[in-house]
């Protein structure tokens, strides 16, 4: 019977054993005395040392990231990852590479620009740094789950194709659907409204498609996107509760399951996380950046990135937190759904979360009657025809109700300090990229 | 300050106290002596009793659906679900229907045919009997994704719009992008197996597209599909284990998460799950079928859906099981990254996964050599270029590796007994349905 495989992080709990690794060549590292063979699994990386002159020329002779599996004995080394590495007694290559990865895997950032990063794809997500990034989103999106279904939300899935655009009519991938024009969808959000009706507290995560023809550090073309929308609110503020819950479980989610990725990238805990998180009006937020900067913006309609990274060093400067709620943006800048601020019709009961600077979260209260979407429709000279099976669901006591969406690749880059959002999607799609 | 609104299910915590409750107008009860409004609200279903007559004026005037908010006093009832309803003192409309919808909810079926629920699906998902099919829906999910994180596989997120055909170069929904042309994933597989190089063990819940022209109770053209892979495997049986236990994970996920919808359903629970999986070889099936049907079939390369049939039948009788793997297709009919089984090479180390006699899981073992795709892409014609970006992963020391994919809807509609997809979707997109 072959050899049980263990995980190279289970390295230590086998000292005094023999056991069986399997993983890739990360590296040969040859010091006077001794040749380690690197090897990193699915979990992570172990030393193993080559016990004989006939294995170190066996092992020289392999290209990296050859799969290989490795069988010896465990033993304590204080040098080695985790206090424990393995003698090789058998060496046996499962797959050897063909060519030579386009770059070498074990330095500390890949010495590539990043599109020479993301054409290689398939080698560069090989790369500890790339992977953690990735496993930070993993956990996140499992800690979001995890609040909401604490919660009492519902998961569910929507349709991803579909007759009309849902965030305005620009901005949409054309699908042809059987001979017949549909879009991409844009966000769930006509989905997840309607389903607070059934349901009354409903998630996603799952893929949204813009078509937005920028070409920033900001944006992605399909982006993965975390919605919830929940009924019987008093208004935005309930939403906004949910909101920090959720983020709140994201970074818990990232502590428990991916601690040693928050080591390895260096990563500072988000400021305030564990407090409630500051809240500013539109128009306060105006009026400060106005005071202090001298910039004539009380009157515009929406804040400018410039005014979002002022606002997130403001918090950080004068409340030590990195995330500051944004609440009662202007109507006109919003979508048709959302609900006006009762006491001053001309701003909103929405919101955006600012983190360290950024928008990550859209939220906000929604409509809820049947004859304010005609209006709020009838007001932009938007004809309700073709939202008509949406606007349906507000004809049967839809309760006031409200929701957000937060961008996973975003959330990602912002708390690990990457600077483009490309490096914390898989494979991003962009306005030039379509593969890998 | 107002009163604390608690869920229906949690009314015989609070026997003796008052409370609140929020939903939706049911139904009006009136029996000789007493009218009990239900109202429905994002958990269950709780009996209250209107006061006085007054109250039984105001609520007669109400449409269905209605939103609302009661307060009253908890009491015992053995009548009442749970034993325990609300005896109302006040009755708080927060939204009324404006008009009565197209059908009543509160009977046992939706009293209409399969396309007037769909085309109504924001009324129809309120009836309690597709809110429970669409909770076991939701309680797979996240059994499914328990039990593959428990082996240590990364949950990750693919893109969706792609340059190159997946599943072969038909059944693809065409996208403008940009300018460019691409299309709808039909499935993550390239991705999946790519990322088995990173993480080695991944798993992905999302949709994908199928343009298939088919008109069946059994196919949809935007699915939910449970996909997997995993690196380091000895052959496809490895993957089937895995299958095994997800399948047991998403079954054990309802008996936690959705036990009372099973009840309301009278769902019985599938046979065998708890055991191992029968297994059957494609050749010795083909023989069982031809010697107790008389139909000549073997030598031809594929089942059919009556055959399929045939061996659910089989399993229930001989086995007591409503699972049975049938492995060893023929493998000019699998896809072009299907691997071969060693010792009859026009067989393939692939399986499917039938319950209750219809396929419900797909998988086997794929093609791990960069030679070995070249080889099979010209054996089948086709031009390896397009693949290239897809190929490349293969360079860099693949070990053996499978995966499997598994379609939720039906998974959903065999679990309990519903003969169309369309009815374990929540927003079916088929040939002919793009709304709503």
């Amino acid at each position: 019977m072959q050899m049980q495989r263990i995980w190279s992080v289970d390295l230590p709990a086998h000292v005094g054993e023999h056991v069986a690794l399997c993983g890739w060549l990360h590296r040969l590292r040859r010091l006077s005395s001794v040749t380690f063979l690197v090897l990193r699994d699915g979990r992570g990386i172990a030393q193993t040392v080559l016990g004989d002159e006939a294995q170190l020329q066996r092992a020289t002779a392999l290209l990296p990231e050859t799969a290989l599996r490795v069988e010896g004995e465990v033993v304590t080394s204080a040098q080695a990852p985790r206090g424990a590495e393995l003698v090789v007694t058998e060496l046996h290559v499962l797959e050897p590479s063909v060519e030579a990865p386009p770059f070498e895997l074990h330095r500390p950032h890949i010495p590539a620009q990043l599109p020479t990063i993301l054409d290689h794809a398939a080698v560069s997500l090989r790369h500890p740094r790339h992977r953690a990034l990735w496993r930070l989103a993993a956990a996140s999106v499992a800690g979001f789950r995890q609040a909401l279904t604490e919660q009492h939300f519902t998961e569910v899935f929507t349709p991803k194709i579909v007759e009309t655009a849902t965030e305005g009519g620009a901005n949409v991938f054309p699908v042809e659907y059987f001979g017949r024009h549909a879009y991409l969808a844009q966000s769930p959000q006509f989905y997840k409204q309607t389903l607070v009706g059934a349901f009354e507290r409903v998630f996603e995560v799952g893929p949204v498609f813009r078509a937005e023809p920028h070409d920033t550090p900001r944006h992605l073309n399909q982006y993965t996107s975390l919605d919830a929308e929940l009924g019987f609110i008093t208004d935005h503020t309930t939403v906004m509760a949910v909101v920090e819950r959720a983020v709140r479980g994201m970074w818990q989610a990232i502590c428990a399951q991916a601690a040693e990725e928050t080591v390895f990238l260096k990563m500072e805990s988000p400021r305030g996380v564990n407090q409630s998180f500051r809240v500013v009006d539109f128009s306060d937020a105006q009026q400060m950046i106005e005071a202090a900067t001298g910039e004539k913006i009380v009157g515009e309609p929406d804040l400018a990135p410039a005014h979002e990274r002022w606002l997130g060093e403001w918090a950080l400067r004068e409340h030590a937190q990195d995330f500051v709620f944004v609440t009662g943006f202007p109507i006109a800048k919003r979508p048709f759904y959302t609900h006006p601020d009762p006491a001053r019709p001309a701003f909103s009961n929405s919101f955006d979360l600012l983190f360290r600077g950024l928008e990550l979260v859209t939220g906000g209260q929604r409509l809820h009657r049947y004859a304010d979407y005609l209006a709020a429709l009838e007001a932009r000279g938007q004809d309700p025809a073709p939202y008509q099976s949406y606007l349906d669901a507000f004809k049967y006591g839809m309760p006031p109700h409200g929701g957000f969406a937060l961008g996973l690749e975003r959330w990602v880059a912002r708390l690990a300090g990457v600077a483009n959002v490309r490096e914390t999607a898989l494979f991003p799609r962009d306005l030039h990229r379509l593969s890998p």
